[in-house]
């Protein structure tokens, strides 16, 4: 048995508790700021208000202000804040870890520079580090939703990190029956895939957004919809090489693409978008819901943009994610770009 | 203006009638022996009775007595039978066609033979030629249903051939606003991607299966269908690599599994197994239908099997084409194999 602590108390830090709490582990789950509400309703009976799902109960509840109590003397920490709290994450929690424990990060994104660089968060993370600091860093990718998770579906998602050793000691830790977990250490690779396909889930969404705004035609709309995937996985492909990862890693992307376009924030934000509604009526409709896809997406083509312009790639090989940032950034209608899609390979 | 004459009368080929007709081309539809009924019809009032679709008034229809005449000065060549007419073709229709008139074919599917090579049907063709000829063979792929192309829904898909000249005028002469179309030479990478789709859209169909089974028990099973989803990339791009076929043509596997698994035959198959039938009680169940995928998934696997005895590969890296083979060919019952996912990139 294992002492784990999971900081940041959102859907998937906590839908992580079942497998953790199930293998036995004593299972430490840590209130971010902004978590306060769910960890009172949590101390009262165990149910989570966002996640919609009542934790085992024997779960230990920590407040923000009892961060440095829950990480003593645990095994494993869990970084489990959404991709709006990482600079907090980098500020307030890693100088207070031990370097001897590793960090896994469920969190999804990345961050982009001027010159088109683009970054996961455990890089990110790296260069915070207190000067000397030997803590390693691992992630969790991969196509899982937190409700889903927390129902006990199967689930198939990849862990990366520097060394296998360590790897196979957090996948002891966390994989059950319902929670299969592959092992890479390609960092880059896996993030990289996992945090593009926000857009691309949005980019593909648009095709149930316009397929419901068409109602009942008569039509299927299933071609449409495999037009807009197949494009993602390719610019998602491309991307992939860009950043240096391993074409094996667009499994995670196609996989979480799958998932994110059937349910899911990003879908919601294609598919108001597909309905024809402009970017700030679908942020209007959205109120009060962090939407990493829209940054993320953003961020991916703002770095393709900053590449382009240093020659490194050419903005007509992302025609989609182009047509995306225009929808989100440039006040452009939905005009999806088909004839762009062609190419020859 | 060009002459279009498509060799076969199925719901694919005569979906292609659609832009082809539209695009002003001169288009002669013959039916293969199995297609009497249909073209009993379509020359009725153009009503196609398996697309379920009314074709333009204006194409050209022949039976199969009269193939030489609907040949007779033809720019194109369309070889639009299913996979089980891949023989009758070879036999019948290629020791006939002009060497020097382009053939594309938009049949899927690939041979295996006992050392477990893979083939697609263009270089099986290719081997069947006669001796001297020159005929060049084209071929076409990726994720289209054939009612949603009637449909005009936005498609996208992929062709391939020995030369990107004849490959862009060919394009020139299919492709619409609704119909793109993008170029390889790789003809073993494309035909093999959208080949292998057909098992594994059966066994990420499973997942479908699985659910409507369970029925409304309140959980969404996103991360099921998407584990299935994801495994079936890895898969498919591991047996990409094996024929030698570049990683690129993962977009057209991961495209034409998204649309298989929404609509179509393989899904029904997958989604029957996947509800706990066997097989017996799925062909049953679906008599009278063509089922390539069942036959596809069993060479695939076949193939698998017989690289593993020469030690090419692992049967272990196929978990899930293993067991939909099991549940093809071998009477097992369903019990996905999910912890034999998990890898070590």
């Amino acid at each position: 048995m294992s002492t784990v602590t999971l900081i940041g108390a959102g859907q998937m830090a906590s839908a992580l508790t079942f497998p953790l709490f199930e293998n036995g582990h004593e299972v430490r789950l840590v209130g971010s700021p902004l978590d306060d509400d769910i960890m009172a309703r949590l101390r009262e009976d165990n149910y989570h208000v966002n996640l919609l799902r009542t934790l085992h109960d024997g779960i230990h509840y920590y407040n923000c202000s009892q961060v440095k109590e829950a990480i003593d003397g645990a095994d494993l920490i869990v970084c489990g804040i959404s991709s709006f709290g990482v600079d907090w994450f980098a500020d307030e929690i890693l100088p207070i870890l031990n370097e001897d424990v590793p960090l896994i990060s469920v969190t999804k994104g990345m961050l982009d520079y001027e010159d088109g660089t683009m970054q996961t968060y455990p890089e990110y993370w790296q260069t915070k580090l207190p000067e000397g600091s030997k803590l390693r860093i691992y992630a969790i990718g991969g196509p899982c939703t937190a409700r889903d998770l927390a129902d006990h579906d199967p689930s198939f998602v990849g862990y990366c990190g520097p060394d296998f050793e360590t790897l196979e000691w957090i996948r002891d830790i966390f994989q059950t029956d319902y929670y299969i977990i592959s092992l890479t250490l390609d960092v880059v690779g896996l993030e990289c895939a996992v945090a593009l396909k926000n857009g691309y889930a949005l980019g593909t969404a648009l095709a149930v957004g316009i397929k419901e705004k068409l109602g009942d035609d008569g039509i299927n709309h299933n071609n449409m919809k495999a037009a807009l995937f197949q494009e993602s996985v390719k610019e998602m492909l491309d991307l992939l090489y860009l950043v240096g990862g391993g074409a094996e890693n667009i499994m995670f992307a196609a996989g979480d693409l799958d998932v994110t376009v059937s349910a899911g924030r990003s879908r919601t934000v294609g598919l108001l978008l597909g309905k024809g509604y402009t970017i700030e009526e679908t942020l209007e409709q959205l109120k009060g819901q962090t939407l990493e896809a829209v940054v993320i997406a953003t961020r991916t083509a703002r770095a393709v943009k900053a590449l382009a312009k240093r020659g490194r790639v050419s903005e007509d090989d992302f025609p989609l994610l182009m047509h995306v940032n225009e929808l989100l950034n440039e006040g452009k209608t939905l005009d999806i770009p088909w004839k762009k899609f062609q190419k020859k390979m």
